[in-house]
């Protein structure tokens, strides 16, 4: 009988994060304060993050120590299994060997949870009674509410309203774990009672959300607000993801050629494929990270590297970072992880200096990735983690053509349990392209105003 | 750092089945023909099930080898982790220590899948092109639908209608494995039209969909039917849980003084507790074996020692167990698995020889149990897990009065991301106990006509 998967012991999980900025050729360059123009400190962030975070954010050390308490609380779920995706190479009849990470073993189905938890401890460390955080398709909002339990901390996350009504069961996993959960724009911010003035059937955006929780942490000293990816320390945090699956690889005796990950604000991303960098630019290995993104939400394969705000309405400092400008609206698609109009400054800076790659991928296309490997592999992915297995299967048929064995690896970032109204979808035949123009993009990148990047 | 979890490799998957019938002080009664009242043998059950699967039914041979390819897909989850519940135990402050097997990482979520594989293996290796079955909630057709895809079989499932409206994720869930589902009463079997044409907005019934399923596969030879728990070698396959756990629980230098399953039609019970049950009879342990009913179904607590159908219509043989009456019909409850009128043979032998025990709990009880275990454990439990969940409290805190600790292990058999709308009838208060009469439960046994066991 052959190995399936690659197991670790619980002793055998990462005590270290992987900086990756510490490596990198060239650094991000500084954020900007839209007012001035001029770089933002550390203090800037203070009202709405732990200092703890705030440090990890602008750190230049190359391994982060993972506390304890986080490592214990990780071992509800991790170690995560490395599996050789037999099944789906059979499916392909490709000479290439397929594995994939998976991290849809945790309590709330996705690897967020490998953030959530640190973020809350740090927060629960320096006092913080409560934290605010926004929350789109949900899978961001359950690992807070998951995090925030297990430090005796309340969660108020603010769920854009048109999923708010259309995902009920997120919100009661929520509640399951301890979290209030309210409909964006809600009657309990000032940003949120404007927006329902003018707007009493808004049906909210991500936007509007973050705007709702920053206003929640900025006005209560006992409380702050949190991210789920973007962020530098977010991109930390997954870095257990890659380091994992390299103990994995060698204990497999492989090593990949190539690396492929979902990709929203990248911290999926950045989770697998960071370690893998660090052998590319300690070691001079030239194995190849592959980001795969939505067609109807290309920022990294059709956006510009420019200075553009973070969120929609334009409270947060400017970034260095590929983008289809912050007032960029995708198509409703049903991965809503990776409906972001940005991308986060250090994989900006990687792409930039072409140490990662991008590809796109249509809507139906990366259902049919997800069905086949539903059928083939057994578990059935999140249509986020659809967009990565789109990329493998087209690598692996590369593979098949060109005769040559590969060896890829791919995060199959959480499962679609929660995302059967989306096979449902397709299986009606109801997924269809949004094909986007480049005038539609044109149109969007134009009405930037922020600093163009020399 | 404790470790949380006991993990096995995939080397370590037991490779056979424990048959606990070659071990039992006293052996079930046979079968009767409803008609004949006479035993029936292995031949009466030739249309409807592989003869190998037969074979398993009456065999007396303590140890059934488990076929490689059935192994080798038990790998896509298997082995499951034995979790130490550190958080369950300090909310309980509590003496105790508790363990739980967790078969929610399953791809279909549940332990089903353990005998869903090998029953559409020996299936396919005789030649069947299809599996008929029916399903309730929806998890046995799920693990179904998963198992028959890995065997290029069709699956065709009937599944009540009101499961079928109020729970379609369930059935895209199936789709996805490519399994056929129809809403029972359908107009495809001559049972179906029958109920129709009487009653043509029938929500259906578990007895209904069985009577369908095996309609089709009765008339089509090259269709065979599928049933999820109750039978000899449903129970023999699940054994595969507690040989797991028995090596875990060795691992962790360990041994349960109680081990606790939730209690349906007997699978789940069985699976965990079998393997104990042997250290019983082979070096005279006392290990307590405990299964946990819902109040408003208890068969095991309240219903008699006697011959009744194995369904609601009256199709199937005769079979010694502990029931309620056929005709029985519980209030509906979230726990959908756990419905059912009467208890597996083998199970009800034990129980009528004092070998195993079993206890009650009420809805909300049990609620508030998944709801302790969500926010102690992190895993939010199916309300079928969450039933042992209150007796494994019960126990726990027996204990802590008695000042004595002592180790309890029970089957947390799937996880609740498809019973979300549950947990919300819980938080909106709608959870309330249906208190079962004596004179209830009187009603439903005065209508037996069937035979009376001395």
């Amino acid at each position: 009988m052959k190995n399936r998967k690659i197991i670790l012991t619980e002793n055998e999980i990462p005590d270290k994060w992987y900086n990756i900025m510490a490596d990198m050729p060239n650094k991000p360059l500084p954020p900007l304060h839209p007012g001035t123009m001029q770089p933002i400190g550390p203090d800037a962030l203070a009202p709405l993050f732990p200092m703890a975070l705030i440090m990890q954010e602008v750190s230049a050390d190359k391994w982060v120590e993972i506390p304890d308490e986080v490592r214990d609380i990780y071992t509800i779920w991790r170690p995560t299994p490395l599996y050789r995706a037999y099944g789906l190479e059979k499916a392909l009849n490709t000479p290439a060997k397929i594995y994939y990470k998976y991290e849809g073993t945790s309590p709330s189905g996705s690897h967020k949870p490998n953030t959530a938890v640190p973020q809350a401890y740090y927060n629960a460390k320096e006092g913080v009674k409560k934290i605010a955080t926004e929350t789109g398709a949900g899978q961001w909002g359950s690992a807070l509410s998951f995090a925030c339990n297990h430090f005796d901390m309340k969660c108020e996350v603010y769920m854009v309203r048109v999923s708010y009504d259309s995902k009920p069961y997120r919100k009661i996993m929520m509640n399951t774990w301890g979290a209030d959960v309210y409909p964006s724009p809600s009657n309990r911010t000032e940003a949120g009672r404007k927006i329902l003035s003018e707007y009493p059937d808004s049906p909210g955006s991500l936007g509007i959300a973050i705007s709702e929780a920053i206003e929640v942490a900025a006005s209560d000293p006992d409380t702050k607000y949190a991210l789920g990816s973007v962020l530098n320390h977010v991109l930390l945090h997954q870095t257990i993801i890659g380091q994992e699956a390299l103990k994995q690889m060698e204990k497999a005796g492989d090593m990949p050629d190539i690396v492929i990950a979902p990709f929203g604000g990248g911290s999926n991303f950045a989770g697998l494929s960071f370690p893998f960098l660090r052998l590319n630019f300690e070691e001079g290995r030239k194995i190849r990270c592959i980001a795969s993104e939505p067609a109807s939400c290309p920022k990294l394969t059709r956006g510009i590297f420019r200075y553009d705000f973070g969120d929609t309405i334009g409270m947060t400092p400017l970034l260095p970072m590929f983008t289809l400008g912050h007032n960029f609206v995708p198509a409703p698609i049903h991965a809503g992880g990776l409906r972001y109009h940005g991308a986060g400054v250090i994989v900006s800076q990687l792409l930039k200096d072409k140490l990662i790659e991008a590809v796109s991928h249509s809507n139906p296309e990366v259902f049919e990735a997800g069905i086949l490997f539903a059928r083939t592999e057994g578990i059935i992915p999140a249509p986020e983690a659809a967009h990565g297995i789109a990329t493998v299967i087209a690598e692996a048929k590369k593979c098949k053509e060109e005769g040559v064995s590969k060896t890829i690896l791919f995060n199959l970032c959480g499962h679609g349990y929660f995302d059967m109204k989306a096979y449902q979808d397709y299986f009606e035949g109801k997924i269809k392209e949004h094909v986007l123009s480049d005038a539609e993009i044109q149109a969007s990148l134009k009405e930037l105003t922020t600093p163009e990047i020399a």
